[in-house]
């Protein structure tokens, strides 16, 4: 029964050339070696929550407690504020969790692509009362840099996972050795290869479908990357690592369609916004209350980078993708405060809702409740399928 | 086990409401009572090989032979070649088949819109030495008409599918008076709950993965249609018909993955191209032995109508989405000479290639054998998930 827990020593100990079960690589892919010095078999749940910007300690804490791998977000932490972070968690729970960054570049600030944006961006400006020196410049988002790694060699988090590709080869060679698992996102069949031929230990297939920023690093072609059915078993045949899937997984069905199609674990980010812990605004909030299934769009008008989110007036009127947009993270500077101001008169026009196209589907509960619910209801549609009632 | 198949007399016997499998809506979905009167369990799979314009008999014939339900495609034929089409199934096989309809109304020509479009694609035109006089008018695909439905009547195929809705009321009720099972796609839940209200026995909830045309009718926005891990589960609890699932399905993991994520059947296309009796050119079988992951995009080039398949010359010079293109079908005119010309001298550069997202997965295989093989493997893996060897 594949949601039997074992423990790392019992994974050990076992002899999986002759031991396997005979219905092939979904069980070669589940009890790959590199698990046994995981979090994942020793009495966790293969399930991770998503790393999302806004989303702090508490919901990392919450699905720790309740035996997933609860993650945190570090794009938009400093490094004093990743200690901090950190130090919550670890007063709450000795569980294994993931920290995740950026690995981007930050593009050269260009004074032109810069007042371009601002002209297109000026009549909205103007409309909620906002002088146009509120924009600010530089990066909104910051990569993963040596300030970062040295938090990072300091604390030893079990696991860290990269969004954009991987650091330079300095930088990861430095995680690697703080015995770190390391994971990373593709959006295509190649840049799966490309991480593992790098050395992560396991790759996150991330379906068209998933909310948030594209992981793609070898293409910026959004069209390229596959929806989750198509993209997950192509990429568990063409690595050795363990998969990861992520993309509208929101219940039971979805984990246990995931691990159907290869997945040895799954990370979910949506089914967890409603969550108390997940710290989201009331705009936020209202809008994944009434969202659809055909109510998401890649955007890139936020932070120059194709993210998935609820549409909003803002990508109604100029996008969803717009080519004016600065570069990632450079958009940011100047759509922030626009967004900050339509939100305090209470209208949402300009906020980032981001979403998987599973957004209907998020539920309001307890972060720690939900986690329990969601293997519950996984193991009970994987014993469904194979019933005997019928 | 939901593999195990039972006759429509068994299913009938059966009290479902006391005797469900206690997990949940799967069981619910899978047994509907409508089932009872179709084929779907009257010793019969649960799979539905896809209508694709291209392939004739031979292919509904070896998929029908195998236990499946084949399908014809019947966009481009004349009432005449259905007739003789449905005469060459009988002649082989006793099961019951499915034939597909178009459903779109006709746009009147335009003569302006003809002449951007011969435009645009006169530059080709003179490159592979052909007269813009050899551009064709009038639509090349039909819609389900009074001489069709006169031939459905006349020859009662069990099931009738159409894309891009629904016929009128009136030419649908005499569909449904012949008995037939009626289908129809959706790419949303709106749509779905559309085809409910309308009285289809069952909807195919098409994933954006899928190849071919989109079903899409209440919408043209491409953007809009989710990827199946969201539209599926999202369809099955929006409404009370079974729901089959379509795209990217193409080996017996995403078979049990659809059923996880609560289908009551699967519905697969690409994953026949490559049969021997799928009839497909040289030209389309090399592209598809090359196919990736990353390598399909939606166009609407060809036909005027969004249709997903492997990226070609055309879609990469002038689209992959183009405004100038005529509504469908009257894009077809002009494309098809240059199409075959380019063919004729052994290019693909304007090559219909539909296929889905799970190109690559494609086989070389036996369309009947094929049909067997996924459902043992389907089997193998929903079994797999719960092996009870860790």
């Amino acid at each position: 029964f594949f949601f039997k827990q074992k423990t790392a020593y019992e994974i050990y100990q076992c002899d999986w050339s002759s031991d396997v079960c005979s219905s092939d690589l979904l069980c070669r892919q589940r009890f790959h070696a590199v698990y046994a010095r995981t979090m994942m078999l020793s009495s966790r749940l293969p399930l991770i929550q998503a790393p999302m910007v806004g989303s702090l300690s508490p919901l990392t804490i919450a699905v720790c407690q309740a035996g997933g791998l609860g993650s945190l977000a570090c794009a938009a932490l400093t490094p004093a504020q990743l200690r901090e972070q950190i130090a919550l968690i670890r007063a709450e729970t000795s569980a294994p969790f993931n920290v995740n960054f950026f690995c981007h570049t930050p593009p050269a600030p260009d004074e032109e692509v810069d007042a371009k944006w601002l002209e297109l961006l000026g009549p909205y400006y103007k409309e909620v009362g906002l002088d146009l020196s509120a924009a600010q410049k530089g990066p909104g988002r910051a990569p993963f840099d040596d300030a970062m790694c040295e938090v990072v060699e300091d604390l030893r988090p079990a696991v860290i996972s990269f969004h954009f590709g991987l650091p330079e080869e300095r930088l990861l060679a430095r995680a690697r050795d703080t015995g770190a698992m390391i994971l990373s996102s593709a959006t295509t069949v190649e840049e799966a290869r490309w991480l593992e031929s790098r050395g992560v230990d396991a790759v996150i297939a991330q379906g068209a479908e998933a909310g948030g920023h594209r992981g793609m690093f070898l293409t910026s072609d959004i069209d390229a990357q596959p929806g989750l059915f198509a993209l997950l078993p192509q990429i568990v045949d063409a690595v050795r690592v363990p998969v990861i899937a992520a993309g509208a997984i929101a219940d039971g069905r979805g984990i246990a369609a995931a691990f159907a199609l290869g997945a040895s674990a799954v990370q979910l980010g949506t089914a967890y916004l409603m969550t108390p812990q997940a710290g989201r605004s009331g705009i936020h909030r209202a809008a994944l209350r009434s969202a659809r299934d055909d109510m998401t769009r890649l955007t890139n008008l936020y932070t120059g980078r194709p993210a998935r989110g609820l549409l909003t007036r803002f990508m109604r009127v100029l996008g969803p993708m717009n080519d004016t947009a600065p570069g990632f993270p450079l958009a940011t500077g100047a759509v922030d405060p626009l967004r900050f101001a339509y939100e305090k008169a209470g209208h949402g026009d300009f906020s980032i809702l981001w979403a998987g196209e599973a957004a209907a589907m998020a539920r309001e509960e307890d972060a720690g409740l939900l986690t329990q619910r969601l293997w519950k209801e996984a193991q009970e549609c994987a014993s469904g399928l194979t019933c005997g009632r019928v």
